[in-house]
């Protein structure tokens, strides 16, 4: 079926790739990974790509689950904030998501970074909420272990909203620079936070006023039970990971069915679920491209990736063996989904470690397309027009020519079919994703107030 | 006597200006506040005038200390890191320094956002070390009371060596990038942080390598005993706050004098003093221009700015009497340098409060210059030529006006006098200060490693 709506694309941009063995990959740029240009060049394409956003994940530490893991995997990266803000000054229109974890921050902090990322990119911020999952992110913030998932969760939860309401401490006008009258601002239009609750004590207001989207658009991307209860909640953008249209299609109905329940509409939230393009002008050279990636991962760095994604060590196993008996899905305490979706594909199809990490290393869960132009948009217009998503986080397996190709090749395909826009709409990141702007929980609320753009 | 080398300045960037009425005055751009265009322009005057860099001071807190607190004074501002970051892309040459609280922050993440704007700005970076010192701070972090005095310091000393460690931890030439031969890194070249202590615990490394400047340059600005030390063992700059030149002499040799029981050298700290210079064409236009500011603030404002400066409530005193007993400057849990400043100020010129006031509205108790382009140039001269000062903290009164007055007036009558440079020397800020590049604490030390630069 057609939707009258556009499809929403953000690029996820990992340096120097999605694909694990990216940096060894000879049109990669892997002497710029702590270069800035690279990343302003990155943002700018998917700029002239009519992208929504550029999306960047993060983590607090260097992993060393392998004995070669420092010098066979890509472990220094940016830090998300001060990138995006000098990206913001780089670009005019792109969205701008940045990775912030709930697990090793404070809520004044966050909330202020963010509100001020909005005022310097006029309205285009958005704030990508995990609660990280490792326990060497924990030895870098003096604690022994890391925090167990039920608990991160409620953390996350209480975290949210502490940050939503320090958002909403300055009602929008509440600024006035009067001179004459000596009235910097109305005080009646600001209100402190007081929050008295089990992890945070917060007695705001903020330091910066109301940002220019009401609240940067909050995005999630945890598929557990908790993970997608917190995501019908608070979340406005999921990003998510599925292999089939079967699943992706439950996980939507799931997800946009909770929602009712905490008075919100279907528009409210976006499912954007992570795609991996494997672009060729024929579906032989891309096929030629996935097989050149694949002979260049080290199996060691092969073996770490599928380690760290299902939070087991499998080092001490044969590599071209099956994969041992992993501990009970309840025992996991770290992302629970990609555990369970690693473990069913193993399984459905008799994969030893070797082929799994070589299906994950590009894609590393998300679900991976392969072919021309043509085929690419195929796939999307698939699960975009069959209930499975509302737009896709694009992951280029290198950078910057995995990018260029999308943008050059595969838009300009979308844009024929009609799926995709040809000129940026509105002003904000809401307004092109299509999510009204919220409401102020302390303002008055105006009759009739919850009516949806997009 | 003549100096060799040239002066430094820095742009203390207070929005709209660092009097407390600016926001009232004709010309200042009170609008403007939180609106990153007026940063990108008064940081590109800055630029133009040759200034080492732009200083941005920092709070976490609105402060209501006094029934029009939230109506008369200016409480919002954005957040430095992610303000700084974008001025890094719009600007080339000057450098970037922002004031970031050990008290409320966690050594992992201020290392890594610091090396971020490093790499982002090619070696701008600067980081003020605070320790913040208002209760209402540490309500909006979960905790009931403002850490005391001794510890915050205690803290922040430990906080800056994990830091430093921290940008250690990757040696110089650790990022291969070697694709033929699949390293990506030299691990040999790649440390720990392994750092246990009282205040944290800190695994690392840091998981970005280490900066173009190696540390970013660390400034520090309290006076106090513990502050001198703290600034004498691990600070680049000190930005401090003095009135008369005999003051500045003294803390000038004190600190430089402290420096040799830590291995260094006195060019390996530059003493930069605050100054608020109001520039007229004529001295009388100078002098109007201030009446002028004075009569602009309102008696709550100017009376509730006191207080917060001596870390004491004088809201319940006649504004026209004298200074109340204050409490002995041991119980003093805020700034007590400046406590003690403004005492004496007041005891010696037997001020009442509301001229107490107005004396520190435009300088907060740094030093106050009047004038016409030439009698600016004779004062700052006189303290950089008699041991009082490397350079200045340059606070202008109102923005954009009075910054382009000092950059277009006092910056060729100082070049002209050949204190200032008329070019940028060098690439990083570094080089612009006359800092040497840090060796790496954890790489083999080269013979004769200890020469300065500049």
């Amino acid at each position: 079926m057609a939707r009258k709506e556009k499809l929403r694309l953000g690029a996820f941009l990992m340096i120097p790739g999605h694909h694990v063995a990216s940096w060894r990959y000879e049109h990669s740029n892997a002497e710029g990974v702590l270069d800035y240009g690279f990343y302003r060049q990155a943002a700018k394409t998917a700029e002239r790509g009519k992208f929504d956003m550029v999306f960047l994940a993060d983590g607090y530490a260097v992993h060393e689950r392998f004995p070669q893991a420092l010098e066979q995997a890509v472990q220094v990266r940016l830090e998300p904030l001060t990138l995006l803000s000098a990206l913001a000054a780089d670009t005019e229109h792109v969205g701008l998501a940045g990775t912030v974890s709930t697990t090793y921050n404070e809520p004044f902090h966050v909330a202020r970074k963010f509100a001020s990322l909005d005022y310097i990119s006029e309205g285009r911020a958005a704030w990508n909420v995990v609660t990280s999952n490792t326990e060497d992110e924990a030895r870098n913030f003096s604690r022994d272990k890391h925090l167990l998932h039920e608990l991160r969760y409620e953390r996350a939860e209480e975290f949210v909203d502490v940050v939503r309401r320090l958002w909403d401490g300055w009602e929008d006008g509440a600024l006035l620079a009067d001179k004459e009258g000596a009235r910097f601002a109305d005080r009646s239009k600001i209100h402190r936070t007081d929050h008295q609750g089990k992890w945070f004590q917060v007695q705001g207001p903020l330091n910066v006023a109301r940002p220019p989207q009401g609240h940067p658009v909050v995005i999630q991307a945890g598929a557990s039970e908790p993970g997608k209860e917190l995501a019908a909640r608070t979340a406005e953008v999921i990003f998510t990971a599925w292999q089939t249209l079967e699943e992706a299609q439950a996980f939507y109905r799931d997800v946009k069915g909770r929602l009712a329940r905490y008075g919100r509409q279907p528009a409210d939230l976006k499912i954007m679920p992570g795609v991996f393009p494997i672009i060729g002008r024929t579906e032989e050279e891309a096929r030629e491209k996935k097989a050149r990636f694949e002979e260049l991962i080290p199996v060691e760095a092969g073996v770490a990736l599928l380690s760290g994604l299902i939070s087991f060590d499998l080092s001490p196993y044969p590599v071209d063996g099956p994969l041992p008996q992993l501990p009970q899905l309840e025992q996991v305490n770290g992302g629970k989904s990609r555990f369970q979706l690693l473990q069913s594909l193993a399984d459905r199809e008799g994969l030893t470690i070797r082929q799994l990490y070589q299906r994950v290393a590009g894609a590393r869960g998300h679900r991976e397309i392969l072919g021309t132009p043509t085929q690419i948009a195929d796939q999307l217009q698939e699960w975009f027009e069959n209930g499975a998503a509302d737009g896709f986080n694009i992951m280029p397996p290198y950078l910057p020519g995995g990018l260029e190709d999308f943008v050059d090749l595969v838009v300009p395909e979308l844009q024929r079919r009609g799926l995709f826009r040809t000129e940026y709409e509105g002003k904000t990141l809401r307004d092109r994703l299509g999510l009204r702007r919220p409401d102020n929980g302390f303002a008055a609320k105006p009759a009739g107030s919850s009516a949806t753009a997009g």
